[in-house]
């Protein structure tokens, strides 16, 4: 019905029912289905059409110290609806606030929901950087179009973000270590109960200041090994960040926790042996030793479909690959299984076990419990973390907050 | 923040912006994580504490000859809230509304949604039935444990539908084959970022009239096998009714409409075997006929984790287990593979082949598209249905429409 309102609604609303928590208005959202003028070029997201409305009552930033992940926002949000006869509309930043969403909006029903997880860092001269933001737009891009929903020109986005996080960059604490953790999100919005493609979209921003993960350094997590629950499979869409893959991961988490492991390691069976996936919502690392020629293995799970294709992961190995084998390092990605690191445990040939991703960078694994046996991830008595946890966080740490001037690093 | 607030705010709302499409307020939105006072007795559903608010706006219903499936809404819908400190608040039926959800909902990011599907009928008395509303309810409480959404009594939650339906009973039309469609639909509404379980849920249940699936009598769907993606796995959640079983089924299917095809044929690969599971959101029934015996089979998939446990599919299989074994049929759970089904088409021994479901109870399949061939699913010449397919429909609609006295069919 509001396919005919031509101006957008929230703006409409906010001076009518000030204070209180307001609708954003879809202008757009379908109840017909994607039709055959979709087939003409339609519009792409363009930043220059930006429209910008401030908020009139600026948020009072959290101390430092009180910050939680994604508990408290900053003041604004960015969001471009789309359409399947109209494409990209033109983009807005306007005050933090409630979706207004009809019940039988598509993505509360059929989870089409796509989204990304991607900070903004302040450097040490206060200038704002973003860590390969590219990346992340190429697999929300990838994402969207698993489940249907648009692709869109992912430079205009970055530089939506890039205006979003200048607005917003009081929020971002000064200290090393903090940072803006921003959530980019797609969602289908067309409201009707028909299972089938949205005939439209709404592709939104919003960011969360965060602080340091191991405030007071690192520390070694436990880690149980899920034997019934599977989270991805040969032909499913475990390689995308899609909200279907994570509310089935919560329950296992859950029964890890009860047992007293901070997080669950997925596990992919396939006939007798047990491969290695993910921890939690994180990539996995292990680094093995030779034990003949003592030459040290770096060892991630491929791209095969069934782990995600993380950021933090492609850049540790593409950082290990350039500083590690001129060392004597081999890096692989290749499917490894528990026995083999329950083998090397035993052998003592396992150097340490790290997870990978955003929120951490690096997170250290103390030991596995797998099949009644608590395996030992090779920390030296009770260090927290291994020699190259601490060297890869040290990198990565490094470029984000542009201590070392590298591509990777974009400068706002 | 709205966690202090004791009144709801639709109500306040609908005074203040009538006329507008207004937010549901979620009363109880958690932004904070469960915590140990859940553990103590909260409340359930309670049915006697309903509160009901008509709406001041009544639609006019739609012609019966222009509903189509899932695109209009009765007047109103039926909302619970739940919150990991206060257990189920009490049930409102308000007029039709938007739902106002804080963007960081964790509904729209990590798929916390479950639902159901089914109907209310008109009898030839205009007495309104259900159709083994228990069985929907005791799935959509298997679907939300399964994603850490809360438990509730369908008991209760079946009077609020019954009242529920008596209220918006004059949207059904009184004609034979004419219905209307209940989705009862959870949400997580937790306003945090952290994946884990929401610290509070809305569970809500909107209506849609429909007609026929077959307006004009049975017509026959060509099937394509999908051979690339692969709906469910061992340890997976493919027996759940979650949304994220949902969006990505899509694309498999649009790529089956491109080809030509009506729906898709989900199969399971393990080794060189590829086996029958679902058809595109319905399960699967295939009739063989033994060729020495003569004796006729009644084959489903069985309930192994990787199909949807179907309500349709249950009655189906128990009539026929009281029906038609005593005419000498067997009935069979089992997995069966393409291999089979191929091989009896080749033989002449495959009967025939049906979807069933809600929608349309069942739907007789004409032939499959599987690598490169065109398996004939047995229909005699240009029949559009075979004749087991044509006596389920006639037994299942007859207990439906109060025909046949069942104590499948609830009155309400």
């Amino acid at each position: 019905m509001s396919r005919t309102l031509a101006r957008p609604l929230a703006s409409l609303r906010s001076l009518r029912c000030a204070r209180t928590s307001l609708p954003l208005g879809i202008r757009k959202a379908s109840n017909a289905p994607p039709d055959a003028a979709a087939l003409k070029k339609l519009p792409d997201i363009d930043a220059s059409k930006l429209e910008i409305t401030k908020t009139t009552s600026p948020k009072e930033p959290r101390p430092a110290n009180e910050l939680i992940f994604g508990r408290n926002f900053t003041d604004h949000m960015l969001s471009i609806e789309w359409t399947a006869s109209d494409g990209w509309l033109p983009p807005r930043i306007t005050p933090y606030q409630n979706l207004s969403l009809d019940p039988a909006t598509c993505v509360l029903h059929y989870a089409f929901e796509a989204f990304e997880g991607m900070k903004a860092y302040k450097d040490s001269t206060g200038a704002l950087r973003l860590f390969r933001p590219d990346k992340n737009m190429a697999r929300l891009n990838r994402s969207a179009a698993r489940i249907a929903l648009p692709a869109f020109d992912g430079a205009q986005f970055i530089e939506l973000i890039k205006r979003f996080v200048a607005l917003d960059a009081r929020f971002i604490p000064a200290q090393r270590g903090y940072s803006l953790y921003l959530r980019p999100n797609i969602i289908g919005t067309q409201r009707t109960l028909g299972v089938g493609p949205p005939g439209s979209a709404l592709l939104y921003l919003i960011a969360s200041p965060v602080g340091p993960y191991y405030p007071s350094g690192f520390k070694a997590v436990s880690l149980e090994a899920t034997t019934e629950s599977v989270r991805a499979w040969p032909g499913g869409v475990g390689d995308k960040k899609l909200g279907a893959n994570y509310a089935p991961g919560i329950v296992p988490q859950m029964e890890a926790a009860r047992r007293g492991f901070a997080q669950n390691l997925w596990l992919f069976k396939e006939g007798e042996e047990e491969y290695v996936t993910e921890v939690g919502t994180m990539n996995l690392f292990a680094v093995f030793k030779d034990k003949a020629t003592g030459q040290k293995e770096l060892i991630t799970a491929p791209l095969d479909g069934t782990i995600l294709d993380g950021v933090t992961r492609d850049s540790i190995l593409a950082l290990a690959r350039e500083r590690l084998v001129p060392e004597g390092w081999k890096v692989t990605e290749r499917r490894f299984t528990m026995n083999e690191v329950n083998q090397a445990a035993t052998d003592g040939t396992l150097e340490e076990v790290f997870g990978a991703g955003t929120a951490a960078v690096v997170s250290p694994v103390r030991n596995i419990s797998w099949r009644g046996k608590l395996v030992d991830c090779g920390l030296k008595g009770d260090s927290e973390a291994g020699e190259l946890a601490q060297r890869v966080k040290g990198w990565i740490e490094g470029i984000q907050y542009g201590d070392e001037e590298h591509p990777w690093s974009v400068k706002i």
